[in-house]
Parts: structure tokens; C-alpha cells; sequence
């Protein structure tokens, strides 16, 4: 390779991180936008205010809104709902769930992001329309989570943690039921209180299905 | 009054009723539209879908979009939030609590009504808009059931059935949190088994708060 050609690899590879980077912060900026107005909400003008774009920019780098709502989805699920289950991963289930419900307490009180949880809105707008990918997606993205919380009681089970009596669907089911409302009440800063009060309690709530140590 | 004169009254109060009949009739399909589409996705088009009505028939009787809505609203507090939250009038916290979760789980799997509750997606939709009438009725709405839950559970306390340094605070938290969320998930009919495990098992989740018995 001469010097002229590597010139032109390195331009053109400086071009592409340019690129990928204005890429991934735009889709910041769309994940945001349908955050905090919902997926009806957050029409395409919204989206050309929120990413100073314009809609064929937009349309030609991303697709159409439903495109841009799943890169979105997408988007969230790896910043925020991963690292919230990651927190399930600990050994001990009540501090798993003291960690678990401190990350999602710490996401809705965030003054710097938008109110309430990207996946409670997608699913309270969209889980009930019966046909549409995203749809699909909304109502897949809840069986998905409550599968994870049910593998940590199972797991927590299996290591003398839980009692051995404990119906851990139901367990997962309290814990999926009051991350959604956390969320939905998360909407209203007024409501902080409810969601830190509750965050506090509910990890203690389990205390009666851990095993009695031996 | 002579009898021409009683049968044109007759006539009058008849019309009044029909008027009338057909008006709360109007104002229950209103109500099923936005509760089913949530308030963005509820179009003057779907409204004049759902109750069979024009326009400017609608706008005549009832006003602008948000002036339905907020008559919708009146009417699920009245039909669906007032009668959940009377459960809480009985005497027994746990007795109270299953009727609770009882009622809630009725509203949310019956296929005769729109999914989820109106309540969970209004908030969801409003109650972070900084402007507006109708987020500012969604918010209250929150603290409202919230004030409610306290009463209930510093009643119990009163009565000696819950224990004296129990945070009634916290745990109306932990019920309305559980209430939210399962109206979300309630959204999508394949998750009908987490609101009913969460349901069955929520009011025993207060038994460790119950007083001791003297």
C-alpha cells in the first residue's frame, strides 16, 4: 500500500467513526424523544426537533417512525433494562433486588433523562394493538423480562437462598407488577416519594420466602 | 293543568330521558374509545367511530377533545376507581386487600372491556406534560389513591389489626406501585398469568405488618 492510498483508507475510516458516532447519538436523541412523549406523541416534526434533522435525513438514515421506534426500543434495552436485570445476577436475593430496584429508582428520579421508562409507555400505548411488529415486540419484551426475574428466583431456589416451597412465577410476577407501576408513577415528579418508598420496601417483602438458614 | 298542557310535559320529559339515556351512553363509548387507544391515538375520527356521532354533534354536546376526555375520566373514576377502592372500607387489611386485588384483576382480564385501565394510560400519557389541565387531573389523580391507601392502612392501625410502627406510608406505596403496573401489563392478554400471581399473592405480602394478635 502506498502513501496516497493510506491517506485516502485513513480519511475514509475517519469519515465512517464520524459517522457512526453522529449515528449513535441521533438515536440517543430519538430514543429520548419517544421517552418522554410516547410512541402517538412523537411525530415526525418531534423527531426533526429533538435530532436537527430533517425528515429525509432522518427517513433515509433510519427508516420510517415505526424503524425509528424498534432502533430505539433497541437502544434501550441495552442502556437501561440490561443493566437493571444485570443487578439480578448477585448471589444474594435481597440484595439483588435492593440493587435491582435502586437502578430503577435511580433511572425515573434522573433529571437529565426523560420521565418514566421507555418500556412502560411502549407497552401501555402499543401491547394491546393486535397486529404490528412493534407491537409484538412490546408484548414479547414482558414475557422476556418476567422470564429473567423468574431464572434468578429459580436460581436463588436451587442455592438454598429461597425456600424450597416458594412459587417463584409468582414472586417474579410482584416484582415485574411493581417495576411497571414504579414506572407509570414515575411520570409525575410529585410521585418521587411513592417510588422511593416503595423501592425501599420492596426488596423486605421477600423476606418471609427466604430459606431459614441452616 | 289542563290535559293538553300534562300530555306536552309528558311528551317533553320524555325526550329529556331519551336525550339524556343517550348522552351517558355516548359518554360510556367515549370513555371505551380513549381507555382502549389511549388519549394521543384517540382521533375526533375514532371518536366519531365509537359513539356513531359527528363531529360537530360531539363538539355541540360535549365539548373539545381534552373536554371529553376529562368527562371520560370523571366516568371511569366513578363506574371503575371508586368501587376498587371501596374494598378498602373492610374492617380485615388482608380481607380488604384480596378484594382489592380482586376487583383490579376483574377490570383488567374482562374481554367486554377495553384493556388495561384508563387511569395507568392516562397518566402515562400526561402526567409529565408541564402544561395542561388534564396532567394536572392525572397527577392528582395519583396522590388522590395514594391518600386513599393511607387512610385505609392508618385506619387498620387504629383498629389495632395493623402493627403500631408499620410505615402506612411505604405500603400504600408498595399497593399502588402493584396496581399501576398491573394495569400496564394488563395490556397485552398473554400476560394475563402475571397479573393473577401477582394478584393472589400481593395481599399476603402484608401479613408480616399484621398486628400481633392480643
Amino acid at each position: 500500500m502506498n502513501d496516497q492510498s493510506r491517506t485516502i483508507l485513513n480519511e475514509r475510516s475517519k469519515k465512517m467513526r464520524a459517522a457512526s458516532f453522529d449515528r449513535e447519538e441521533t438515536i440517543e436523541k430519538i430514543m429520548n424523544a419517544f421517552w418522554e412523549h410516547g410512541y402517538e406523541a412523537t411525530s415526525i416534526q418531534v423527531l426533526e426537533a429533538a435530532t436537527g434533522l430533517k425528515r429525509q435525513s432522518l427517513y433515509n438514515a433510519f427508516g420510517n417512525k415505526d424503524a425509528m421506534f424498534e432502533l430505539a426500543s433497541n437502544r434501550y434495552d441495552m442502556a437501561v433494562s440490561r443493566k437493571l436485570f444485570a443487578t439480578l445476577d448477585h448471589a444474594d436475593p435481597v440484595i439483588a433486588l435492593r440493587e435491582f430496584f435502586a437502578a430503577q429508582l435511580a433511572v425515573l428520579v434522573d433529571a437529565d433523562q426523560p420521565a418514566g421508562c421507555f418500556v412502560a409507555g411502549g407497552q401501555q400505548e402499543l401491547a394491546n394493538r393486535s397486529e404490528g411488529q412493534l407491537s409484538e415486540q412490546m408484548r414479547a419484551m414482558i414475557e422476556e423480562q418476567h422470564d429473567q426475574l423468574v431464572a434468578a428466583f429459580e436460581r436463588w431456589k436451587a442455592d438454598g437462598k429461597i425456600a424450597d416451597e416458594t412459587d417463584t412465577h409468582a414472586l417474579s410476577a410482584i416484582v415485574m407488577a411493581l417495576v411497571r407501576g414504579q414506572a407509570v408513577l414515575g411520570r409525575s415528579s410529585l410521585s418521587y416519594p411513592i417510588i422511593e418508598q416503595s423501592a425501599a420496601l420492596a426488596p423486605g417483602l421477600i423476606e418471609r420466602y427466604l430459606a431459614a438458614p441452616t
